[in-house]
């Protein structure tokens, strides 16, 4: 009877483990709580997440801690239950330092035909519906494609399955704005401080696919990964050397940093 | 583990359960079966299905069998697994005969705020991320109001929440199309064949909020309401003289017919 099995009715978050403890938990933790205030779900109780978190991390080198909150149950129907109890579900797993590798050489991308849903309403959320992403990710299955690239269903440019986009024309940077869809990235976020803090213009605008082929260099990012250059899209092949490197450098550093609180 | 849970990576079938046997078996499973071929799952076996429904409707009078099927567990992902073994679960819940009246009176209605998500990859399959109509759902609480129409982002109009809308102009009958948004009723579907079959023209277009306020009259319809006349959307009153109550009649008739093959 769980609502989040239901209707998608609820939200995850995907945390980077290192040393036994998650990396960037405040950040993790704030779009959460953005994410129930804008479902009206009550927010979670963050000492006891907190608790549970350490429990599960401990002793864990590199991994990945699953967060999941969803409405709780409810009756028949769509009408969310008044109050909702919210359920949460936390699961750790060990990954391999390969899954944290930095691809130096850079990822190969490809286009997916797939189009990530539209919904300003739910925009930005790291909600539960996922199929989009779900259905894209199975366009492909070789190895050596790392990521595949969504537009929305009017060819708006929304980013990676699981990344955000960063385009680089050779002096200031780029994202898709996820006003209508997409995800609010902890590392985007970072991204886009630590660029302005380096006197990096770093702007959120609609991009084409276009913008996307006509661009320097392109990087993705997420929190397992922290930021992945783009050697080649489709058959566009991208000089790594002529992207930010630093800012790069220091992202892939910040993401890997644990700590409760933001680094 | 589930991806129903994980991503919405999954379908489901609301039932009407007449006198201990289900209402259109027949379409419920035709959709399910379009659903698990566009969504790339495999279809579910069908007696193994009817066995199991059959032993939950067993002596009800009336109810809802709820039906969900999801690509079953993955590891960590978007990427579904290959193969994949679904899951299902099928709950029977009794109903009280106040929930499938017929609602001679008619119903009142109000437009939602929510935009329905916008994706033709998905449109039209009664797939598990609703979070949309959740929210939509969730805009008001009045009990007089029976259902929130819902239009897409760009202000196409979709439906209700968890219905079908039809709108008469006094001669034919026309719905929104389901190619970017909404869901392709088993009544909606039932609707349109029998006007055809009484020579009512009935179209299937894009629609805006300013054609709905232009109706003669409008009917909503689903497995277990059947149709609900609209009596009044907002301040708007419909005359429900004017609608094509014989058509109406019979679709009600018709949606609670139990049996395992279509009638």
């Amino acid at each position: 009877m769980d609502r989040g099995l239901a209707y998608g009715d609820g939200l995850f978050e995907t945390i980077l483990i290192r040393e036994g403890q998650p990396c960037h938990w405040g950040r993790h933790l704030r779009r959460l709580n953005l994410g129930t205030s804008r479902l009206a779900m009550p927010p979670p109780a963050e000492h006891i997440l907190r608790t549970e978190a350490t429990l599960l991390c401990e002793g864990m080198r590199w991994g990945i801690l699953k967060l999941i909150l969803t409405r709780g149950c409810g009756g028949r129907g769509y009408g969310p239950p008044v109050p909702s109890r919210p359920n949460r579900i936390l699961m750790a797993s060990a990954i391999s330092r390969a899954e944290v590798e930095p691809a130096d050489s850079g990822v190969m991308v490809r286009w997916c035909e797939t189009p990530a849903s539209f919904n300003p309403r739910l925009a930005g959320l790291k909600h539960l519906n996922r199929l989009d992403a779900v259905l894209a990710r199975s366009e492909w299955d070789d190895p050596e494609i790392a990521e595949g690239l969504m537009c929305d269903p009017m060819g708006g440019v929304v980013g990676g399955t699981m990344t955000n986009l960063f385009l680089w024309d050779g002096r200031a940077l780029t994202t898709p704005t996820i006003t209508a869809a997409g995800i609010a990235g902890t590392v985007r976020a970072l991204v886009i401080e630590r660029a302005r803090a380096r006197g990096l213009d770093c702007l959120e605008r609609g991009l084409t696919v276009a913008d996307v082929a006509a661009a320097v260099g392109l990087f993705l990012t997420n929190a397992r990964i922290g930021a992945w250059p783009v050697a080649r899209l489709g058959s566009r092949r991208f000089d790594l050397e002529r992207l930010p490197l630093d800012l790069i450098a220091e992202i892939r550093e910040l993401a890997q940093q644990p700590g409760w609180d933001d680094p």
